[in-house]
């Protein structure tokens, strides 16, 4: 299983963390297998696929050999491939429990696609099952690993804006393959809320740095279109914080593309528009003096993700996003369809203290 | 009392209206005084105000006479002002209802700043009142009468955006005066939310042509802040619509200024921001083609209320937003207050038709 | 003659500069006229005008009486009126040295629009006669007293952008009256350059505040236009600064309105666009950090103007673009043509200095 | 030298043209090679280097063996490789000839990057020689192949503007690093005009579809500078098009990054800010009815260009922007600095015909 064995290689790519892909998607062929190049400390290592051949035409085009593609009944065969060191599970939300616990029992760190599970009691048994295996486990929220949305955050928490008031955020797209997996209750876990709208949900809490307090929400899942016989079309919700700080959000499958931020202090705003795109993003900071758009650099929001938990790995430390992250936001979507159904207010658990479910702080490019 | 009697007019000078402006504030001397200038249909005739020498030097910058400024205790003496044939109600909230109705005593039309009183009970009273002594009653909704919102409601309406499934507004700004009348109860009955969130709900009604069937909302007061005393800082709202329509509100007198207005449909959006200032509205429309700002006359918006009520009156017409349309809003204001009270949702009367409290349409600049 | 009698003004109004306005075209009524009135330091005391009906009807909407409206032939009877002390010259440029010279003769200061005149040779003897009159001469170049220009000033002298090397400015609109005065050579002097190609010539030498070298231009004058029998209808023009710093114009009559300023430096660079509109002026300054849109009041520029002359004469201050700023203009514009005829680069005379034509600096709103 | 021989291949990827890329600096590393991926008819066989180790480095990387790098004096080895049918040249302006040249003596056809060469003979002679070789050239103007800058002259060619009058384009960055190539004259030929000003006037010349009849250029060498003592810092040109059409150009390597593209009609106007970046390219046309900015794909600039001429390949046809174009810039290029030298304009000889020198038009993607 030679490694680039023949070439040199400079130190830090030597102890760059080896990664399986798991599933071939969408995602993985287009973003994640490609954004590995753009990685300093992360390599694709092994692919996992049920095509074996797409696969293999893949292992080819990435520089694997056929010996790296592995069908999902010889998963625990990368248990012996040294060089794998982490898996990214990107599979759908139904299946991230088994592989997340198959891959902790093989003692591979896992990075584990948005949202975490299915639901709060899903994810938390994969937690555990992480944490008892000894291995780190991190939710794969990359809105949380860019210049763009630290620097967002950076303006809010350092008081550009003042005392923080109001928030709001949108995130909408059409899904219109009614075959889709992610509209498949079994498979999905829900509709755009766990797909789409956790990113309203989680940005907010990652530029807040506090978690809600109650929740309430309504959803609209319209009768006579395929689509949606499974899932919600769209859920509007409202997020309490603490101080009487609340957010809007708005998700849905069933409008134009739209991805935005606002948060609303007495001395300024931020607007991000867009807010959760891979590329393009756009902030604006406004105060009394004007509105500022900072020049940040615009980088692989996948590959940042890959490197922040590679060197968690290397350096033994707790990933900035780890699946309580994860776990959280399932509690927050589960209090929030909880709501829907039942058109009233549902309070959370009082969480005290920021980033109550972060860990290390991720090296931000451009950021000191 | 002769007016401009020595220079022979055009047909149309001499037809328009003569408007007493009641209550010479900031709005009435930065805004509608000088828009009034602007109007094809009304003109200035007379000016009611508590500070007489004031009113004297606002009289003489107008074109006005000495004899044309009034106190409040000589508000009827108006009455035989033939050439006065409206009168503007610029005055604090709670006074609108018992100079609305000194008017229509005396035969006057009405057009009354927005919000049209302190709740829907009060409203209503002024509607019967203006019906009963057979004049007609206008709610000054600028926004109902700008070439920028007839297109944004026309490309909802026409539309182009497919099927509208959500709506997003924002209307803040900072209320730092403790003394503003804005922030008593008795005088303004609310806080933002009747002077600054009435345009999102308002506004939303106007583009959608339709009626809320629920709402929701949330507000904070917070503690130990002077201003917020007696009113609310922010509120927080939901507003359902038939057919699973939602609309997200945010209002507050604590957030630097923000104005907007965002409906997402399934095949594209339409973007207001700034939604509701007095000049610089920007509209864009987007859908699969692209992002479209239509070219639109900048018009002075006051000049544009003004001159359709004066079209009213002249041809005997219910305005686009009579007395009825402000007290719908009292309606689902009074139901969002009750909302942030119980923390439960607050049912409206269902109310079936298009457009069910307006009358004629406005002649809108640039619009077919 | 009493202005105002029997209210008793704070003294800053008492103090006020009573103006005669010369032209009641379309800027005069529709922008110089009500600038008037936000004006802090000066007022329109009398109009002149060759329609004495349309005259009192102005008079009469702007505080004035009959007695204040004068014919041509009866300029000279402003002599006596001692509330006017300042005259601003609003006619056709051919007639600009005539009045200026009248009034200068009855001891009246001077405001005259640009251009100053129809070449530098005229504009000169303007000069002269005010120099020898004793009265100050202004020449009109609103976008030299903006918060907006002042900003774009400042950031270039300041350094922001490093050393400035490039410029490129472009002024076009389309004039499609084929019978408007501004398209006869004889009453214009020129077509677009003097009329709004001299903007870009007149602000890049602001905003640098620096002399032109040389000049290189080509113009276009279609034949079988009617509009354009006399006067070109689009120029091209390079402008040659010292250390080879080098700005590129455009200006037309024949494009859809376009306005815009850019300065480039090494270290950043000054975007206007709009950049001569009468509103809506838009400033972005850009560097290694970011795009800057600065929060800038949107004054009314021809109050601005008004007011900075009217300081001067209470100040007895040469105002900032006195009657030689105008006159350099129409030196570089005379090159201009003469490049054109010859196609040739034309060379200017060497001015040392910096602001070299300029006087006292205005105060400028929001600008310490 | 099999290509990926053990996966059975669709036949559209069978059919795909191998290019050997000559030369791995940043461009092929950071854009080129990754762009091939991205190409439906393209792909790279081969890479000629004089750093071999890198260059096994990067043949691994992109799924090549050892065996397909080849070092400069190798380069006639590729004679043998069929599956070679293309090289893309990838040198310092000054070495293009003689690898075109001994491309095309090995029968293979020549992508060569702007600009072609350092002037107008040199590229005349590689036109030439591989017009004798029989294989095709093409000069890589990424530029003429993107949806955005078809949509550009589809709508000034197709009179959404009405007729053309001006136009206005700045192409200027910074090149800091004294020891650049590009700085070196015997190795660029030039300074910014030939690197980046090229954009201006080869983008000017493709949406107008014309040839300018005369050029007039000033530059700036700043002393002292060591970047700068072979090559200009800064150009500023006009060209002179049939019908009194005027385009004036900046461009510089002494300023921040500028990129803009601007085409005045008399209804309308396009913008393009920026213009020739390598991504985000944004595109404005505004008429009469407002301002649109059309949705269009953001395909990979280098992938299309390279598509097209694997196309022209398989097709024996006349690439769109063949040798001849180059050739033409070269041309007006030499025009430009010697009218810069001379102070004089420079008059071109006239070219009759639309798209005079452009041949097979390109497949665009979302263009009908």
């Amino acid at each position: 299983m030679p490694q680039k064995p023949d070439l040199p290689l400079p130190e830090a790519e030597r102890r760059r963390v080896g990664y399986a892909i798991v599933g071939i998607g969408e995602l993985s062929a287009g973003e994640l297998i490609p954004a590995a190049r753009t990685s300093e400390h992360a390599y694709v290592a092994a692919l996992v696929t049920s095509e074996p051949e797409k696969g293999r035409a893949f292992a080819r085009a990435y520089d694997l050999t056929d010996d790296d593609v592995y069908t999902y009944d010889r998963f625990e065969d990368l248990k012996d491939r040294e060089d794998v060191e982490a898996v990214y599970i990107v599979l759908p939300n139904s299946l991230h429990r088994e592989y997340v616990e198959r891959a902790a029992r093989m003692g591979k760190h896992v990075l584990c696609e948005k949202p975490l599970s299915v639901n709060a009691a899903e994810a938390q048994a994969m937690v555990d099952a992480c944490r008892e295996a000894g291995v780190l486990l991190m939710t794969a929220y990359r809105c949380q690993y860019t210049p763009h949305h630290w620097a967002a955050r950076d303006a809010v928490q350092g008081g550009k804006l003042g005392r923080v008031k109001l928030l709001d955020s949108i995130h909408g797209q059409v899904e219109d393959d009614p075959e889709a997996w992610r509209l498949k209750r079994d498979l999905a876990g829900g509709g755009p809320l766990p797909d789409v709208g956790i990113y309203c949900l989680n940005t907010i809490r990652f530029v807040l740095g506090q978690e809600p307090e109650w929740v309430f929400a309504t959803l609209h899942q319209p009768g006579g279109d395929e689509r949606f016989r499974e899932v919600e079309e769209s859920v509007s919700f409202m997020l309490g914080f603490p101080g009487g700080v609340v957010a809007n959000c708005l998700t849905s499958y069933g409008t134009q593309k739209t991805a935005t931020l606002r948060v609303l202090g007495e001395g300024g705003t931020v607007l991000m528009d867009p807010a959760f795109t891979y590329q393009g993003l756009s902030l604006t900071i406004s105060d009394g003096q004007g509105d500022f758009q900072p020049k940040l650099p615009d980088e692989d929001q996948f590959g940042l993700e890959m490197d922040h938990f590679a060197r968690c790995i290397r350096g033994g430390k707790t990933p900035w996003t780890p699946g309580e992250e994860g776990v959280q936001d399932h509690r927050i979507m589960d209090a929030i369809y909880e709501s829907a159904r039942s058109g009233q207010v549902v309070r959370l658990e009082r969480v005290e203290g920021k980033d109550a479910f972060r860990g290390e702080q991720p090296q931000v490019p451009g950021r000191e």
